[in-house]
């Protein structure tokens, strides 16, 4: 495990409400960030599939770290938007995130968001949005 | 309590994840929404404001509820943005969704969120979004 | 005419694409714009509507204007969305934006389009962005 | 040059606004759409650069032209968000949309529009939508 991927699960870990939901971080390196999350019942809405602010979370919370990974610094998502394209079922819920505009202050980042049952990848959800650096230094200069 | 308030609540104590929450629905008429969470410790980050994806969460069901009070079906968030203004801090978060405009099949809606310290509301976050009408009749043609 | 509107004005007309799509600054004012568009041929679409990308143009302008008005210096649109409700189809195209949250380097705004046809003003868009101050500083501190 | 491709080109050259900024189909298969728009005074701010209008216009028209290749029929922009990253100066504006999800009735869409100066293209902004069919039937059924 890379010292950054180590940091950015310590950073996860110190998130009570990324603990309730369950999420881990399965890769985190320049540019990019990967959520995992084990879909459980508490996860749902009233049709069996996962709730939609499960969805938001994940994708949230993936494009704040791949914006982390470049920013150098303690940062949060300024805005996002969100198309939820289909259900969510299955086992795992996966958010993968990438940088597509780093600049000083700022970055912009993409998310898609997939649902894994029984091996297979299903897209449900396509995110878009800023992260911004905040005044308070709360990750090491280096992340 | 009106019957329609009724039915909200009881619609959204059959989502596991809101009930994980603790999200409470307090109005819900004609046009709008409002959704109640009390912040917990279990709802924040690592500087404890509480999560982007709690207040992502309120946002989106309250515009689903927003939706739903005028789509007259089973309804959900196609897609929403959010723009998030200041952290959340204090005892309670409140989302107030209304509809700007509604079609047969669809509604676009905002809201604004909240976060409720010592009786002083504080816009944290502000959303708009598209809800559609699903195949699936859930709801009783009248909501 | 207010000094502000006086200097929206002038701004205004020192960009050509907003002199070649016919915009007018109808107000400007304490966290508010308002841009007024005569509806000619040449803004529509295949269909005889107003062409979204005006509409688009109307409401990203209207924000940035309204950013401007509480911003004190030089600023342009970061990002923004916008739902598109009705065709728009008249004479005038009246874009409504208001600041809904102020900070020291950016605003969030929302933005509602109309278009008027004999006297009736029907809503055709919705938009919510940021506008960010840039380091340039193009317009006086006073605006 | 493709059937469909010659189909998109008189779509284009229908709309009277996309002439009026001399917008160019180079691009129209199947899922994706690329527009090319020469950068003239005409379509500057008052800093030079090509006014975000434009660069919103042409996001929002590439990612109609691409979901209208899988779609089917005649469509339209629903909903778009879109982030401003860079100015945009140069020779021409390029606006590259991608289809990442197509249903029955809707397709989500992203773009990305570069600056291409002296050769070398620049991202100067990201763009993710909806778009969904019409009810009018304005394209042939095999579009």
């Amino acid at each position: 495990m890379t010292d950054l991927l180590e940091l950015g699960r310590k950073v996860l870990m110190s998130q009570p409400f990324s603990v309730l939901i369950g999420a881990e971080l399965r890769e985190f390196s320049d540019g990019k960030a990967e959520l995992v999350i084990p879909i459980t019942e508490t996860l749902k809405q009233q049709n069996g599939y996962v709730h939609g602010g499960v969805i938001g979370y994940a994708a949230d919370n993936a494009i704040t770290f791949a914006g982390g990974s470049v920013l150098g610094t303690s940062v949060l998502t300024a805005e996002y938007k969100i198309n939820y394209v289909a259900p969510a079922v299955g086992d795992q819920l996966i958010a993968q995130a990438s940088v597509i505009y780093a600049g000083k202050r700022q970055a912009v980042c993409r998310c898609d968001v997939y649902a894994v049952k029984d091996g297979v990848k299903t897209l449900c959800a396509a995110a878009q949005g800023t992260i911004v650096k905040t005044g308070e230094e709360t990750l090491p200069p280096k992340l």
